[in-house]
């Protein structure tokens, strides 16, 4: 059996994402698996997301190294945890800031490989780090600080 | 007579992006115009751009930013040069590095007003400041390193 992607473990309430919420039929479907100890991603940009031929939009590899970042926050911190992704009380993650660096153009065509650790695991924050690939080639690399979902946009009461 | 945006005075072969190309029928189509000391922009999110039920989606809010603020390079450039925007040789800004801090939830609903500006002009590199408003509140707020676009993407070669 397949294992399940980290955003098919969100509860309902939480996965109406456009980047990669099971719910949200117009978006992009990201989804993101713990392997070793790593997550990653395997993202195809459609022959829209272009910034010029044959270069994949920077706004594009922005929204795929955000979603699966806060996605590699919640199974680093249910990891941290020591328990199952998933369980309750659901673990879900916003962003509070991203940092990208474009370091290469990126080619539109062949699958963006996506590798994130989490650096930092506190209370209430998780610091994600993230390699972009494409055949190979480390196009991209991006730095996210992940927060618990806060109470008015529908996660829990601070504790 | 409406003064035209900085997008739609980008060279044809530079008007395919999915954020902000005016040949990019499937895309995002964000406009940026100059007023004053600044350079801006107003963007209405899609139903389907959500990050949860009511508040709008970070890559979407990345993406907003990024078009904007090399646009804003670009204008910013012309203006350094003292030349008319649109004139040639063409300029042509890239992404060098984005970062965003997510300040507040962003309701989804009404436009996302964007407000830029230089804060450095160099030779190849323009630094933008963005200030990302909903109803007059700071939801956000970016910091783009603009590069030239290089030779290898369809720029001016490197003088």
């Amino acid at each position: 059996m397949e294992p399940k992607a980290i955003q098919e473990l969100y509860p309902e309430k939480f996965s109406h994402c456009y980047g990669c919420g099971t719910r949200n039929s117009a978006g992009l479907g990201i989804r993101s698996y713990w392997r070793g100890e790593e997550c990653v991603c395997s993202f195809t940009p459609r022959p829209e997301h272009m910034a010029f031929p044959g270069f994949v939009y920077g706004g594009l590899i922005a929204s795929v190294i955000d979603c699966h970042s806060t996605g590699t926050a919640a199974a680093a911190a249910y990891r941290h945890e020591g328990r199952e992704p998933g369980s309750d009380p659901p673990l879900r993650f916003v962003t509070g800031s991203l940092h990208v660096d474009f370091l290469k153009p990126t080619p539109l065509g062949p699958p963006l490989e996506l590798r994130s650790r989490a650096k930092e695991i506190g209370a209430r924050k998780v610091v994600v780090e993230t390699d972009l690939f494409v055949n190979g080639v480390l196009c991209a690399r991006g730095t996210l600080v992940a927060v618990k979902i806060p109470e008015q946009m529908g996660g829990e009461p601070r504790g």
